[in-house]
């Protein structure tokens, strides 16, 4: 078992894949990426991830140069290479590499780079115990919506929630909820499940679309809408949804107790169904 | 006479350099950088440049490994072996290669990247004759005045400029003046030469202050405000200021003639004024 590289169209180990400096994804983060995990072998929720890959591609009409099954079939074999059980798939597509100039490259083939490491599971205690937040201004750019390897501010934002020795950072844009520095937002209040609705600022996460669905049949209500930053401290529960942290309940933000200060019922119920719905996959 | 590059205190030709798919330039454009012009074998504005570089890597939280003086010994070095009379070097430096983790790393040393390519010469005609721009919404970050990796807003600006047979985009945040993709915009209104105030929202150009000292020295006055885009309909000439591009006259925006719809005599004074500041300094 070893960590796999793969750098257009070809297998190698990860040691061995380098990047021309004029590569567009490391002189202007031209480019976009997905994460996949991959349990038992499976890649989880693949045509999610490449769906919002094409999405994100197009959103900075980057052509992609495979189809979802060429993607799928190279995918497949990284992951039986590695030979890990589970591991964590990272697909990085950029613009190519030319000599530094702001405009598109004319004759230029984009950059694939993917890595197939060993998945690192999450400290289970985290979910066990909940984590703390908290909040900061949301200065990133005006198309969240689009996964792209402008990630400063995720950076920055993430760093000041450690710091303040806490495990995420909720983004706030003029007084409302966005997301996490790598994650989604969700709130329960009164036993209703509500989320900041689709649009530029956030990203459309492959967790978060799972979650709602699964709230739905077990017979939760669910609201997506714009919700006021002030509301995160009036709230019963809060959690975070990704494809890393899958759902992470929060215990406090900005130092203060949310709800009872434990992980809350829904929070539970829903971390539960995803883990059933997860092991349904495999 | 050759390209050069330098990566982590080694020179080498530039094809030699090779970047980790890891560098977190690559996966978070986590970095900053600068462009120096080399004029007769002699950086142009160096230690402004450094002291930009510095600015931008404390607003990422990055400590800049080498002290003005240790830059500066490198970067003629690197002219040297080079050996164009005239050539442009790229700095940039990154927070290093670590496996993906938005977090700062623990012990991790930046990358370090330079390259020392031949100037291309920008069209004479280009500044003889003036450019089209159009105006884009400035969908950027909040933090331009970092001079970061995260261009791919600047990217898009500048293709959309192209396509519409423009020479550059200017943004425009809130039905306020910000800048080009890759320079400052300066208006003249009877005689005054106006630019947007330094923000967060702006680089602080390089060219943009030396401009504004020699015009200060020329008797013209300048005034450093808020500029609304309608007011960009409304001025005896529009130019643009960057370190490649120098003095650009603009006589054309959105379609509409700027003034006469010829290079303006503030535009076209400013522009000698600076090219014999140039020839000074070499």
């Amino acid at each position: 078992m070893t960590d796999i590289g793969f750098l257009n169209d070809r297998f190698m180990s990860l040691e061995e894949v380098k990047i021309s400096p004029d590569d567009r994804g490391f002189q202007f983060g031209d480019g976009v990426y997905e994460v996949v995990m991959v349990y038992e072998g499976k890649p989880c929720l693949l045509q999610e991830h490449l769906a919002r890959l094409e999405h994100s591609a197009q959103g900075i009409r980057l052509t992609l140069p495979y189809t979802p099954a060429e993607w799928e079939q190279r995918i497949l074999e990284g992951v039986k290479r590695c030979g890990y059980q589970h591991c964590k798939v990272y697909i990085q597509v950029t613009r190519g590499i030319v000599p530094r100039d702001h405009l598109f490259p004319g004759q230029c083939s984009p950059t694939i780079f993917m890595s197939f490491r060993e998945m690192t599971p999450l400290d289970e205690n985290l979910r066990q115990r909940g984590v703390k937040v908290i909040t900061v201004p949301d200065i990133r750019w005006g198309r969240c919506d689009i996964k792209s390897l402008n990630l400063l501010p995720n950076v920055l934002g993430k760093q000041q929630a450690k710091e303040a020795g806490a495990f995420e950072a909720i983004f706030i844009r003029e007084g409302v909820v966005t997301e996490g520095t790598s994650c989604n937002v969700m709130i329960v209040r009164s036993g209703v499940i509500h989320t900041p609705e689709s649009n530029h600022h956030i990203l459309e996460g492959v967790t978060r679309k799972i979650l709602l669905d699964l709230a739905k049949k077990e017979g939760l209500s669910v609201c997506e809408r714009t919700i006021k930053a002030k509301e995160l401290f009036e709230v019963d529960e809060i959690f975070l949804a990704g494809t890393t942290i899958e759902v992470m309940p929060v215990v406090a933000i900005d130092e203060k107790p949310v709800g009872t200060g434990q992980p809350g019922p829904t929070s539970q119920q829903l971390s539960a169904s995803y883990q059933d719905f997860l092991s349904r996959l495999v």
